[in-house]
Formats: C-alpha cells, structure tokens, sequence
C-alpha cells in the first residue's frame, strides 16, 4: 500500500506538506499542490481514517444535519447556510432527510445518530423527546436545534409566537375582524413546535385586539401548498367566510391564493392572505408576508456547532440561543376589507 | 472506556446482538434493541470506527452527493431521491453544495474528495474535466452522474435535446414562428452540459420546422427566476419581439411571466410561455411544461452506486445509462399567436 512518504519522496517535500495540500489547507503553493495531487492520485495513495482522525483531535469533522422535509424551501435554504459555513470551516454534512415519517425518525433520532461517528447533530425543526433527548446528547458530542429551543442546547429560531402576532397585527390594522388561520393541527408524528406556537400567537393577538375566538376558523394546512388548497376551499365555501387568512407559511399561503381564484374569489378586494417565510417564490404571487432569514440562521447553526466542538481559544463569540428578527413584507394580497 | 462486551454483558446478550441492535438492523427485538440502547447510552459506549470498518469490508458506508445549488427544486429533489434510497439501504448521504462557486468546485472536485473516505460520489448536474474525472476515479471508487452523461461512469438523467424538441413542437404545432430561448449561456465555471444541449434542441427545432435561425433571440437566464425576469424584459422590449418564450427551466419561465405580468403582456393572449421541469410551483402559474421525475433520478443514481459497490449477487439490475423520459403537461401559458 502506497504511504504519505512515497508521495512525499515522490514530490521531493515533506509528509507535512503532503498532508496540508491533501487536505486543501492553506500554506502550500499552487504548484506544489498540483503535484502532491497528481502523484497521489498516481501512486494510488489514500489517506487512513486513522491518521485523518488524529490530525484533528480524534474527530470525524463531520456533522450530521436533520430534516424534515429537504425539498420545502425553508429546509433546503438552512442546509444552504449549515453547509456553506461547514465547508468554509474544513468539516463535513452528513444529510439525514425524515421525508415526514415517523419510522424514520424513530430511525435517525432513536438508532442510527446513536452509532454514528459525527462530531455534532443539528436538528431543524423537530422537537426531540425526553428520551430522544438522552439517547442523543452523548458525552462529547454537541446538538444544535434550529426553528424551536430545547433548554440545554444551543439554538437558533425566530420568535414564533411574535411573528404571528405581527402578521395578525397587519391585518388587524387593516380592519379585519374575521380572520381565519391556516397551520398545521395534526399530528404528523413528528412533533414540531413551530405550528403550535403560531398557533398561539394567533390566538393571543385576538385576544390582544379583543376579537372574538372561533375554533371553527382554525384549519389544518399540513404546511403544504396541497393543504392550503384545501383549506382555503374549506373556508372559502363557508356562508360566513373570513375577510382574511393568516397561514403559517407561504407554501400554504400560496395554496389559499390557488384555492380563491379557483372559485372566483378576488384578493385582495374579497380576501386578503398573508403568509411567514418570503418564499423564492413569493414575489411572483404578490404575497404579503413576514420575511425570515433563513441562510443566516443555518450558518448560526453550523457556527453554533462548531464553536463548542472548538478547543481553541475563539474570539468569535456565539450566543447559546439566537433569536434573529422578521420583517412585514407588504405586497398585493393584502388590503382593507371591501364592505 | 467501555467496550462492546460489557454492553453485551450488561443485557445478557451476545455481542453481534449488540452490534445488530446499534446498527439498527433486522432480527433483533424491539424490547432487546431498547434494552442495548439504553445500556449504551448509560455505559458511554461508542463504536470504534475500525469495527464498523470491519463489519462493513472496509467501506465507509457513505456516499458523497455534489450539487452545485441545493436550494434549486431540482437539486433539492435529487437529494430527497437518493437520500431516501441510500437510508433504505443503510448508507450515509454527505452533502457538498457548490453554491455556483468555481473556486468551491476546485476545491471539492479538485482535493476535497480526492481524500475523503467515501465508498462513492454522486455528481449532479456538473461535468467533471478531464483532470477531475481522472483525480475522482480512484481505484475502489464508484462515481455515477445525474443530468449528464460522462463515458465510463454509470449516469441517468433526460435527454436534454430531445426534452426541447418536445417543447419546442408544441410551440410549433400551436403556429408559432418567432420563438425565443431562454437559457443559460455564459459560462459560469461550473460547466453544465444541460444548457448546452437545450440550446441544440431549440436549433434543431427551428431547423426542422424549417424556422429561421435569430441568435439575438437566444437569451441568458442563468437558470434562476431573477434571470428569467431580465430576459423577459429584454425579449418583450423589442419592437419586433416573439410570439413565444422557450425556457430551459421552470424558475426562468417564472421569471418571464413575471416580467410580462409588469409590462401589461398578456399570457397567452399576446405571449405564450413554456418551461422544463414542472417544479412544485409552477401549476400555481398554470404554467405549460415538460415534467421531468425528479425523485426517482436521484433513487436510481443512488442504486447504480450501490449495486457498483455491492460484491453480492444481486438480482436488481441496474442499466448504465438510464434515460427517463419526459411529458408535455398543457396548462394555461401557451396558446395559438393572436397575429
């Protein structure tokens, strides 16, 4: 089997060097990597686990990211941000995608993060039980959560139940009075909190506004724009049909918006919608929304990760909970009722 | 430190059993799975990385996936497919996102993965150089492509001449004769062939519909929704503008109803527009397109690296070049030219 020193001897430079240009480290000149990279490849040399496990302290440099859902937009865009900082800092992510199963949560969240060799888990919008909790909070290993707080791990959010307070807020400024809300109700055994805090910021900004409370506008979207189709039917095809819709993402948002012009129903002289993301896909539906900043709290992430795995001194100072802000985002789905 | 045989002797069970229940494997109950865990947990028992090693033939069990933009609806998907496939099948999915980056692509094509210890890399929508396909092939080493094709490495994706020969017949067939190409054609030193063999179907269309041949209708969107925009205002500013628009994406053909929405075009009245892909958003435009599967592309790729890897008799055949195919799905952006 070839070693470090036959590429090295091959190159006429150190092992140390060899090392540094294999790993893509700084400090080796072009030149001199081009050809550590060529005889390498030549001579058939693979770096052991074991020596690559040494160089750093016995880690994997590898951190396992969680989801949910990889295609929705707002997951996809944390892993933007996660693996954009991870690279940056020379580790690994290991993508787990639960696909909205349960077994596969049981899976990843019960059995396979237990055996595996990562040096950090971030969980996205998932609250892991107690046991969960325990099985995965192993000696020398760090968890992150991202969308919800778990006390004693780092995590980074928007504020839940503010957001939805604001969104309520414009629309209550507006003059509605009969506000539906569609979320997410049931429980699709994986037990976000994200739909039950906007929940309650829903409620309480009725309350806030002295506006009465009408279990019957509460509809379950699933977070899909499929759900907010339904939905949006649902409430659309009631005689007493509200003056505006509140949903808790713009995938469901844009649904509702689908589900009115099917049925002839103008927003926003009929209807108004607003929704919480700004979605990629917002602006081309005028959807008014609540902007979040979505790359930037996957990077948090990572630097959250990353900064309890560090043993060296870090003048970069990551706070343990970060809670980055949201914006009212006013488009063309919103407006004064008509009558 | 704790070693298997304590947990083993801890729950009174053998230390395969053990090593099964950890690796989430079948045959082992669920109440002796619990059982293991918990006492894993308790005791601090990790796995050596060199007997998992073992237990697998030396292999590392993940797979690395190369996208250039994860936040794409297509590169997104792709992930889902292949993450749902290798999960099946017990395998890691180590995500590398390029983010349109050249110098991220040198790095991870160029030296990252050189010396990474994956059993096999997964490249989407990127052709590899010549000195990349050379440095990536190691030996022992599965790479399969996905939206392209490279000569000696398994691949699946569409045909990308044939997918705009399709669209563009449509057009054709509806009497159009002034048809426009949104694509993407500068080079963004990420060297996909997709845009380049679209731009072969949209001339090979117009040679046979026996059209003439305007290059300044050829217009770069750069594959995103803000390019689709640009190009549609490019497009419809001209005195002598086109019928209809090609887009070699959904996300460009987004951007260019956007943009005829802005100037007062109508659609399909003045303007008929089709794109590629059928991303999840575009029936809420009810935009006319070609569909493209997208989950099952990743699921295949995910199973021709695997079945490579595989030294089992395996009865799941896996061609090496696998075409899926593409279907015109009509909706509301194309219709006959008004004249």
């Amino acid at each position: 089997m070839t070693s470090i020193d036959d590429v090295a001897r091959e190159c006429g430079v150190s092992t140390a060097t060899v090392s540094r240009a294999l790993r893509g480290l700084p400090r080796v000149s072009e030149d001199t990597r081009a050809r550590v990279l060529e005889a390498a490849v030549r001579l058939g040399y693979t770096p052991s686990p074991h020596a690559v496990g040494l160089a750093s302290g016995g880690r994997t440099r590898t951190v396992a990211v969680v989801v949910p859902f990889v295609t929705r937009w707002y997951f996809s865009t944390i892993l933007l941000g996660a693996e954009r900082e991870l690279r940056r800092r020379d580790h690994d992510l290991a993508l787990y995608n639960l696909g909205g199963d349960p077994e596969a949560r049981d899976r990843v969240l019960g059995t396979e993060l237990l055996t595996k060799r990562v040096d950090a888990i971030v969980i996205v919008g998932i609250e892991p039980t107690a046991t969960e909790q325990r099985r995965l909070a192993r000696p020398g290993r760090t968890v992150v959560t991202v969308g919800l707080r778990v006390p004693h791990w780092p995590s980074v959010s928007i504020d839940d139940v503010e957001v939805a307070e604001k969104a309520m807020a414009h629309l209550v400024a507006l003059g509605h009075r009969r506000i539906a809300y569609v979320g997410g109700l049931k429980d699709e055994g994986l037990d976000f909190t994200t739909p039950r805090l906007r929940l309650r910021g829903y409620r309480q900004a009725l309350a806030a506004a002295g506006l009465p409370h009408d279990p019957t506008l509460e509809v379950d979207g699933g977070f899909t724009s499929d759900g907010g189709i339904e939905s949006g039917h649902a409430l659309l095809s009631r005689p007493d049909r509200p003056t505006a819709v509140f949903a808790a993402s713009d995938e469901m948002a844009i649904g509702v918006l689908h589900a009115a012009k099917e049925r002839g129903v103008r927003v926003p002289e009929d209807l108004s919608v607003i929704g919480i993301d700004d979605h990629e896909m917002s602006r081309f539906m005028g959807l008014t929304t609540l902007r979040q900043p979505v790359v930037q709290q996957g990077q948090i992430a990572a630097r959250q990760a990353l900064h309890l795995l560090s043993s060296e001194p870090d003048d970069e100072h990551v706070p343990e909970h970060v809670t980055v802000s949201t914006e009212l985002i006013v488009r063309e789905t919103t407006a004064p009722p008509s009558s």
